[in-house]
């Protein structure tokens, strides 16, 4: 059951790195709603592998096929189902995985849980997972789009130590992708290119920080106490490959602040509308938005799989030695950036629908 | 639906600060677990106000009455429905928080949502609606020591920059509660009593860290992908009042280390088990605990409640200066410490049910 | 997990028929909705024992306390506890049934599945759990009639071989409450009253059906294809205590039909809409309301308590013979019809909120 | 949401009658489950339109591809994604449906719902549907044969009021397969086919009735209160297109017996087990399984596509006439048999692993 997200708008993956392919079923999505094969690409197109000299080269064209629940061009209201196929290549790369646990990777974990795994290019725990999740995240994306003016912006805010100055009340998705390693601060990402080619070069990887933020979002979405809005984002992005921590507006750098410096003064808005002054709250007040920006970050850690030699183990509990071979990410920010974005739209969508479902009918 | 967290040992909480009461409804217990009100309230007595002299003075018993669920001293399997009476003192206090609302409090988002609030204490929102999950997860920590041997310990890791020097591999209980503030660092936590006592002197509020660490956990537990540990640990601490960060293992200061140095590389230990030198991956990888202490952090904002004069408005959108009256928690880190333990106990008790029953019966 | 029902508008029951008491969490009930204890007391009354001559004796009054979620007369969006205590008396007459299963009870199951119960009256299977969904269904009956218009009235179709002559489209809860049997065929209802006198003499039991219908439901309540309206509705009532069987519409007659006897043709109704002909589909088709009235069935087997005596088996596996002591039902019909009421009226109140969640955005 | 089934061996089907195909993703499967494309096609051939001269002469070859979750013949513990491929033949037969409402379909409450609909072939409310449920049912299938040794069996008890004499305990698949309408009363199947192709000759349908029994299964599967076995047996089948009622055990004759007739006695058989004389209960009692055959059947309806003219409206609320062109099957219990057995699987499956997840731990 742990392969379902959401409770009105709901998502449920499949798939391994290897295999018949990856894909998603949206269950709950309204209906009417335009949406083409070719949006949901645009999507994928900026998480798939090859599209830079800073991400794996291998080569897939992550092409998705909507096999239902959309006709002449809108959305049914029944089970939206897609599907990318793997290509399936069986290297020798990953005859060694059969035996041996990459470091710090989920080879180990899974024989433990299942007794069984799919060791080839990670099976499930793959990153490949992740596109059933973006294409899903681009109808929620859609849908806010639509029904809100929601926009969801992603970024590089960190690669190791090299962090971008950025508004988040104000970068657009052109700076955004506006160069391959998607920080919107363009001379801070060139250093970071510099950086990853740097250390892709000597077979080692590095990490970061995603910042997202999602603007226009209507007040009272969240449902206390425990689907707390930055509840459910942080399960959101914590169930994201290779994430370490999550944060909220202030965010640990909150906690060195008084209440009297942290707290977010009100204030009237010359439309007449409640605001705060400052928005260390994140845009979100006892669990539900308040209509100012929401704004969250995301640890990544470096990539587990790197060239040098470490030391593992073998299925067989026999110490040995391993360097990975093949081509790999030195850094999945750039490729990350995608998908925090969808596990965002995933969220605040479900929250759109369930706070309709509860509060659409009564109030006056 | 909001107020429901787990699956198969799953909870729900209900109860406003001021009214009836606060409880909860715990579905899904183990039959035959031997417990006792007397061992649930040891943890409620944990977080209950007016404990020291560093936290909200006022008193209540907070005195847990077991109505069902419960029989000769074992669980029945069925629902175990707890409820603490409220001594709902409908004070002066609170009249002005009818009209006026509180800066960083869930006052303004709740009328947003709902069109209509409890505004005695805060309501749903207030931390009184904790009672229920820390009742809860008294038997969650029950269950998980009795079974497995599963130790969770957590402890203020830090209050504002003052930072404690501890080890989650070897602290214990007595240790963090051996002071009011529950830092094991004795030299620390005297330092951390003064900067409260003194910030609570001046009307004003602080914020810090809480770390939790569980050993013992069996490996195999969590639910790929959306399911994984840290996610379900990340949303159920960050559905805690007041959380606004959250981290697993080398949290978001891992981001600043290469992959080589950040893995965990793999040995055999002397009694054969496979396990990893380093855990820099806080004991889960690929979402699956690998039998290494779970080890996480979460950031606390200072309290929103100050004494302070602050500009805000009113529900008829007036801008108007409110300070608080009456006592409050100047910082919620040593109450928020059993907090964070239930809803660590709770997530882990629910996944080590779900392990069960999905790869209980077929593997060999 | 089993003690919740409904995806938005949620319940859970807890309690045994002896301990605390019994009660339910309802979660996701729309705010600002008006609600009283009398209101809720009025349905509990209609389920009490000791209400007529013809239903079990023990006097129970069953008065319920909203603990939370109700504030200055009004739902708040937030958890409506709601608690009955139990008089708790632990009767001499119970004192066999630790040892001795009681025939077609639910002594025998609870043990081997549970390996512990509260053999006092009957535990968590007592019909006294009941308490819990009728209370949380008046409030579900409050919202559809607000929201819609919508009327649920139940009534004793039949007692055994006794068969009333109603007409589901007009009857009236005036009709159904003129009786203490709840069968509006006057005629009918004194048969049946007289026979289940006569049953109750002899210390024997009789069932019946209950039939139920819901008015004015909206069109395009319903949610293919596992959340069929007339799904959850036979889940809804098949969890009651003694239910056999249901039947939608022409149920199972209608299988002795030819296809054009049995459809319902459409015709254009003098306001424009769409209606049928007939109403064979009882108000569902493809598991959506087509407008109609809904019309459904329930069996309900003879009591399992009688005072005859039985062969049956203790739990040390001899074979023994068992009589029941003390009072009970001869018929539970007559307080199964608000129960029948109660969870019509949960599934499409659900429904309800989740349509309003899924379809209420976008449609133009 | 409504296309998901089950809590721990949970399903989504997905797909309509025409576009990319009909499909399920099966989460929470057990690892290590020998499974292979070929046993599950076995199944689906049982449903497969074609197979018999009393069915739809519509060739569909109905392949099954795993697409995930399956790796050298086992299950993975993760997703089990499978799709069949629609033929996609949009035929003229369907063009006037995208104007004309079939009576007794699911086209106008599809519409009412969504504004939109699929109109070729019944869309996403075609029986088509139903092969992701018996693909999943495969596997339940072989998950409780393999750990329990479980056997489920339905068959054909009625075709309108033509009744098999059927002996739920000793029916083999055998005897169920061995005559195109699936009773095992040879003689009556003979007089069934005879009764459904005159039937089909003049151009209408019949309806009738499915038995189905599980042998062997464990006590004490179900969870009071809601998720009783018969309440979540009933969600299932009534579940199912088509169907219109269901009955346990006694069912509905059961209301015209006394207790004293009703009550199934208590024995202990002669391996000490306890068992009862009679089974009535139809194998659960309390909601909770005692050991003996789950007894359970289900109303199925004429078939409402028939190719005698009705009266009908059309989309734009114009009164118009209808007669069905291309081939429908006059009968639809021949095929229903599978789709039966498969949801009783999922249900039984569904509890099996809830079973062990909460009582699997502690008991002694």
């Amino acid at each position: 059951m742990g392969n379902t997200f959401g409770h009105l708008f709901r998502i449920t993956t499949f798939g391994e790195s290897h295999g018949g392919g990856v894909g998603v079923v949206v269950d709950g999505c309204p209906p009417q709603l335009e949406i083409s094969a070719e949006e949901i690409q645009v999507e994928l197109d900026r998480r798939r592998p090859g599209q830079s000299k800073i991400v794996t080269p291998r080569k897939e064209a992550d092409t998705c096929e909507i096999l239902s629940g959309v006709f002449e061009g809108k959305t049914l209201g029944t089970p939206i189902a897609m599907l990318v196929r793997n290509k399936d290549t069986r290297s020798q790369d990953y005859d060694e995985m059969a035996q041996t646990y990459r470091p710090s990777h989920a080879d180990a974990t899974y024989d433990a849980k299942y007794g069984i795994r799919n060791w080839q290019g990670g099976g499930r725990s793959s990153a490949r997972e992740t596109i059933g999740r973006v294409a899903a995240g681009a109808i929620a994306k859609k849908i806010l789009k639509t029904v809100a003016g929601v926009e969801i912006i992603g970024y590089v805010k960190r690669i190791k130590d090299l962090e971008g100055v950025i508004d988040p009340n104000n970068v657009t998705l052109e700076q955004v992708e506006s160069n391959i390693v998607r920080c919107p601060d363009a001379e801070c990402a060139e250093r970071m290119i510099e950086k990853i080619e740097q250390v892709g070069r000597v077979g080692d990887s590095i990490g970061g920080v995603v910042e997202c933020v999602a603007r226009h979002l209507p007040k009272g979405l969240g449902s206390p106490v425990f689907d707390k809005l930055e509840a459910d984002l942080a399960k959101g992005v914590m169930s994201l490959p290779a994430s370490k921590g999550f944060e909220i507006g202030s965010g640990f750098a909150g906690t060195l602040l008084t209440g009297s410096e942290h707290n977010d003064e009100f204030s009237i808005a010359e439309d007449g509308e409640i605001r705060t002054s400052t928005n260390r709250s994140g845009g979100i007040q006892g669990g539900i938005s308040n209509g100012e920006n929401i704004i969250l970050r995301v640890a990544f850690k470096p990539t587990a799989t790197i060239r040098k030699e470490q030391r593992t183990v073998t299925r067989d509990r026999v110490e040995t030695i391993l360097a990975a071979k093949g081509r790999h990410d030195p850094c999945v920010l750039p490729r990350a950036v995608p998908m925090v974005e969808a596990m965002v739209a995933l969220v605040l969508c479900d929250h759109l629908l369930r706070h309709q479902g509860q509060c659409g009918t009564l109030k006056p």
